[in-house]
């Protein structure tokens, strides 16, 4: 006899259906062990420096001019005025790139570009402003302090000097830091690997011809782009058959992956076989959540050679997979990376719910919607209409002890897979 | 003669000193022509579409059950209740992705996991919690309505039905979408391609030795990762001789791209030529904008074909560049990019100024600052410090009718190009 009226089904039962909170407790706590690569500088935007980065040289790397105008023996200029200006003799012009060939001596001055290398023996720089061409000769209007418009070889960056703490995030600004010293690669933190995986005898690829039956894969394109979303890299995106032989032998080529992502063959129906396999591979931590959609969620531990890898069991409904791939592992997945996740949050707009709701009963229930002007419109269909996510413009989240939303009242909508 | 103490130099005038307000109306105005590709869909997150799309087929493509269960004849069950329940004979087991070989007859039911096609004559599904198994019989305890947990071929979308409209930008959900139509390809707006030129005879890839009087090549990285950051690709990132052949052929060599950026070579100093290329291949719209960093700023309109295209010259400082970049053109290089800009102007923190400061005169400013705690330390270094590059956490703006900034001051810190 097998007969059920809770949460049984024809096979196996949910281990245990856990809160939402709960459930991200048990993800908070999951350890991450970071890879690291080198990239090409031009390659390492948003990534994550793995160690503290010295400058190589110094910078600037020699003595320059930091404005156009005439290299000087400051002494020489210290008596120039407006009303006095005193009159130096032109030795060169060197422009930014050239190398000066003489070293100045008093009486002369040489003119320099913005930054142009100051000839030996240069004290000072005057600014083009102050000063007037006379037949070879130059007019200087004003005096040069010593050091005035100079940077010194090494005044801005010492070589040896820190410049770029280890977790730094790398924006064009760092980039710009690091293009200074010279540097081509960067030592940063991989992107997480994630093996993504559909279960489903009726799922069929695009490259293959729609037959009676079978529906086109979804789940494996929508779940690879939320991951690239938060800055992971999918690879091993494949259809397996909801059998249990063929799931195992999949989940156990996947080596040299961070995290196996699957959707479907979780909801304890006649075919599904994934608890079984991750009970026979390593241990079930979460099976079933109290929320809807979602409710036949999983997570996985995977014994690994001395470690662990762990596995997250999307449900096979294309709606409810990208739901629980929101609210519980898309923040996990942009940790992984090092990706802020202030987005998730972000841009939250609060509207109006244009209708009264009755929420799921003894469940949190995420409720897609439609926006329009300043209404948020619930989407009243199945989680497995591929309609409603074509309509959906965000959802909103409704805690399991309400009862009823009434028309009018406020709701936050936030944003599907979307940063 | 040639003395100017305003902006005069050794080189030509600056244009005109223009505010930012008009230089935005000006870049306001530049005309955008989108170019289009077709992608494949793997490779089309936060991409616009050109085109509405239509289903190519139904959905679900046929008459499916929602549910795990059995498989009726709706009005065999019709008097089931727990009270008193019914009897019918098992004719087959029908999986997901099964073909159903049977066709329903009355007295007999057909087990089907959620997805499975039902055979044809049903007309209703009970769930399995409504039912037990006896000796091949099956015990239906409620009744099902007509239609009951059976989705309809089309009932979801109709072939030929708006499935997304043009400019829909291609989140993960709506990946999931196309995918459920089996769509392979889709048609996008392309990635508005820019090319980068860093001009400059001291400047030096960072391939090359550095000899004295040269600098490692800054801004074309730092250019171009922040052209990525705003969904552009950077093409033909190249240094180019401050030399009018040198680079009016670079420039007339970019007949395929949709931007050109450049840096250095528009400050109007001995070996500046941008402006003169400018005049000789079209026309210079902007010289000089009353903002600090960044008043060598230049914006030209270069004929091209039937057509324009136009050019944006940065300042050759790096921090400048940057600046200018970010203030003056990432939002155009977003709207080109059709990304949403929201983000520059988000997550703006408000903090307490940590000195008094006494900005630059008669033009908007923009600060570099280091943010500790609550405070925003200003970054007293010349806009030519890779330092301050490597220890800047935003900026502020100052207008330019700012006389002073007090300790303790509110100040509004904007990110760098960090989306």
């Amino acid at each position: 006899m097998n007969r059920k009226t809770e949460c049984g089904n024809m096979g196996q039962e949910f281990l245990n259906i856990m809160d939402p909170e709960d459930v991200k407790k048990i993800i908070d706590d999951i350890p991450m062990n970071r890879r690291v690569e080198k990239v090409l500088l031009g390659d390492s935007l948003n990534r994550v420096i793995v160690e503290d980065i010295h400058a190589t040289i110094n910078l600037p790397p020699f003595r320059k001019t930091s404005m156009d105008g005439y290299a000087v023996i400051a002494e020489d200029t210290f008596k120039a005025s407006e009303d006095y200006p005193i009159s130096l003799k032109l030795m060169e012009v060197i422009g930014a790139g050239d190398v000066p060939k003489k070293e100045l001596t008093s009486g002369f001055c040489t003119e320099v570009s913005t930054g142009a290398p100051v000839p030996v023996g240069t004290t000072g720089v005057v600014m083009v402003e102050f000063t007037e061409r006379n037949n070879g000769e130059i007019i200087i209007y004003e005096s040069a302090a010593i050091g005035q418009n100079i940077a010194g070889e090494g005044s801005d960056v010492k070589e040896g000097e820190l410049l770029l703490k280890r977790n730094t995030r790398i924006t064009p600004d760092k980039i710009g830091v690091l293009s200074a010293i010279g540097m081509k690669k960067v030592t940063v933190f991989q992107k997480p690997r994630v093996a993504i995986i559909s279960t489903g005898n009726e799922i069929i690829s695009p490259n293959d011809k729609l037959t009676y039956g079978k529906i086109y894969d979804i789940n494996s394109m929508t779940i690879s782009s939320a991951v690239k979303a938060c800055g992971c890299v999918p690879v091993h995106t494949e259809i397996v058959k909801d059998n249990y032989n063929a799931l195992k032998n999949k989940i156990n080529e996947f080596k040299d992956v961070d995290l196996i992502l699957t959707s479907g063959g979780t909801s304890a129906g006649t075919g599904d076989v994934l608890r079984e396999v991750l009970d026979d591979l390593g241990e079930v931590l979460v099976h079933g959540v109290a929320v809807k959609p979602g409710k036949p969620t999983i997570i996985g531990r995977l014994k690994n050679d001395d470690d662990f890898k762990y596995l997250f069991g999307l449900p096979g409904n294309p709606v409810a997979a990208l739901m629980v791939f929101r609210v519980f592992f898309a923040q996990f997945l942009m940790k992984m990376a090092s990706r802020t996740s202030t987005h998730l949050n972000d841009n939250v707009q609060k509207l109006k719910l244009s209708r009264r709701y009755r929420p799921a009963r003894g469940r949190c229930h995420y409720l897609l919607v439609k926006i329009e002007g300043k209404n948020a419109i619930p989407i009243l269909k199945d989680s497995g209409a591929i309609s409603s996510l074509a309509e959906a413009d965000g959802f909103i989240k409704i805690p399991k002890n309400i009862e009823i939303l009434e028309k009018g009242d406020s709701v936050q909508i936030f944003p599907l897979v979307d940063f």
